[in-house]
């Protein structure tokens, strides 16, 4: 690539993310959305002003890992261990439900497929992109409604941050699958030795970062050295355990999450995500999906796909709820709560991309659940709350509120 | 590029980078130097761990551009106007002297070349290299001695903002040389209408910042704006203008320089700069230098590459300052502390390699002139305060302290 062409795309990706980011945000819809639109926009699809070349990948490549380590320094411990049964379950069936149907879904469309065959394989990882909640919004919902501390909002964040981990788990193992000398049972030993791995180099990081925080607090080496283990562990994971490299960075991201400069290294990483290689990765999504391949059959996969999607998470979720003690009005604001869909949705469909698990085609349905999702959650919240109220659940063990919420 | 070549390349780099910065900065070498060497030691010369492939060349050239940005940041045009004139000429013939030392220095390596032809255009990208002062260095050791707001300390810190300016516009003009089919005054003509149309934009860019920081102030979307301005100025001046991209790239920061906001743009960009674009482009520099290219003539040259480059300063500037007034051992002091150089020499020599006119061979002269230029001044400014003071001169137009000093 041209190094003026390579100045042209990148204040051309910038400026528009920007400006249909911001777009989306006076529209109420995520900005990730505009991102993404801004991507089609300038992208084949309309005006064609810039390609998807091997530099713009690679850009969108680090964003990918770079937004995974962020979502790996939010995930602490401390408040993983505080949760409590209630949002464990909740969460671990937000999850499974959804994987079942999604998969479920594509054999419904494509034919049934045996374990083991390309296309179940395909089938899988449509259910996988539909079990990551992104709370963000809900979290947002449920403070403008005064309703962020009651007993459904706590259990709400509780269960998305197991989620995210239990997520981050099946994607792992789904993805082990992609080599067809592995079976469930090797991929799921490669996982926990990595697990093993992450354990025992995590303590090893913990304490050194721990000195490091006394002797030379707030100072550059801290977050750039977090970088280095986050890319670090990303190389480790894919290539000495065959687990993903988003995994690797999630999980880095959760080991410095412990340390006390993690506010610190998340924010400095903050940064070079929503300057750069955020909106590239968000564009390049919109510069891969040629809304020319758009057909009958792909518009009608899309709309089940997200009907499936919700309807999942309310099932996963909101039955779940109502088996614990919820009423049945305040086990459906868990279940709509749960709904909503974000980055991670994306990353997990470009890695089922890159992985050759997925087709790119069905970028659009991902996109138009997190577009969906994202606008019908805080609707229905409002309208549930108006209904009906939040029931009394003092007699109920209140899970501790994460820092996160 | 592989993906995972990718993660363990940055990994490597990062990590080397910053150790070998610390151990640079604990030798009192500056911390550019370690980085450097960081990259000699992983690329080819030595461990040959890290390639330097197109995707690595794609950020190293972002970095480029970060890092002019960054330098033009720092430049605010209210300081130029205060400079004065006795700074304003210690800086001319602190770029004019080392210029035309330089370009004789290649000649009576390489023999006489006359304008016009490729020889001409390596010896005066030699004679560039040599122009951009680098204060920092001499400013931390003015500091140190408690000089920073003498007579000697503010000429100084004020001719060296003004020399990044003049240095600027001789590199805008030396690269546009390397078209044949333009001449002087064509190159002048073009650099010229540039600056017009930087004038221009740059007034709208400047109102509608202002506008932008009354209503939304420190908020994401105006350093991410920019950054878009910032890729855009590079890119139309070199598309378009046939200048320099780090001089469209400088010349933003000037611009934005001016805003409100200009802090906090300038801190975010450092993020960016400091934590993933910049090292890769220092060790880049390593990557591309192969030891093994070394003989006896490039060495001799080099050598003579950095005692033209520390006499040409003292000679330019120092002499200079005698002319205007200062007695002859404050002349030595502006001489000597004008002699550092940092960053800008090796986008100069960055910008030279990619645009045909210097050989890589070269960077081991301008490395050297760097880690010497910056171990030397600090200790001779030392041994001249210790045996003169500075001489009073309260007679004379004291220049105001810029805030960058």
């Amino acid at each position: 690539m041209d190094s003026l062409d390579l100045l042209r795309s990148l204040a051309i990706i910038i400026i528009s993310a920007k400006f249909m980011g911001l777009i989306a945000r006076k529209l109420h819809a995520p900005q990730v959305a505009g991102e993404i639109i801004a991507g089609l926009l300038i992208g084949p699809s309309v005006l064609n002003l810039v390609q998807d070349t091997d530099f713009i990948k690679g850009m969108a490549e680090i964003g990918v890992i770079l937004l995974m380590f962020g979502a790996g320094l939010e995930t602490s411990l401390g408040d993983l261990k505080k949760t409590g049964v209630k949002a464990t379950l909740v969460a671990t069936n937000g999850v499974l439900v959804p994987l079942v149907l999604g998969t479920l879904l594509y054999m419904g469309f494509y034919g049934f497929a045996p374990f083991g065959t390309n296309e179940f394989d395909n089938a899988i990882m449509i259910g996988c992109i539909m079990t990551a909640t992104s709370v963000s919004i809900t979290v947002q919902a449920l403070r403008e409604l005064g309703k962020l501390n009651g007993f459904v909002g706590t259990t709400i964040v509780s269960a998305a941050i197991i989620d995210d981990v239990i997520g981050i788990l099946v994607l792992t193992m789904v993805l082990g699958l992609k080599d067809p000398s592995e079976n469930l049972g090797s991929v799921a030993l490669k996982t926990a030795l990595f697990f093993v791995f992450a354990i025992g180099v995590g303590f090893v990081i913990y304490k050194v970062f721990e000195k490091m925080d006394q002797r030379w607090p707030h100072t550059r080496r801290i977050p750039i050295i977090g970088l280095a283990i986050c890319f670090s562990m990303s190389y480790i994971a894919e290539k000495y355990f065959g687990v993903a490299d988003i995994t690797g960075a999630y999980i880095a991201g959760v080991i410095l999450c412990s340390t006390d400069d993690h506010e610190y290294i998340a924010r400095k990483m903050d940064i070079n995500s929503y300057m750069l290689f955020g909106p590239i990765f968000f564009a390049s999504i919109g510069l891969q999906t040629d809304v020319r391949d758009m057909n009958l059959n792909i518009l009608w996969f899309s709309l089940a796909f997200v009907a499936v999607a919700l309807i999942g998470k309310v099932i996963g979720c909101g039955v779940t709820a109502k088996c614990l003690g919820f009423t049945g009005e305040d086990s459906l604001k868990v279940g709509v709560g749960m709904m909503t869909r974000g980055e991670v949705a994306l990353i997990v469909a470009q890695k089922g991309l890159s992985d050759g698990m997925l087709a790119s085609k069905y970028f659009t349905s991902v996109i138009l659940l997190i577009i969906i999702s994202s606008i019908v959650t805080p609707i229905l919240l409002k309208l549930l709350y108006e209904k009906h109220g939040e029931a009394d659940y003092t007699d109920m063990k209140h899970p501790v509120r994460p820092a996160r919420g």
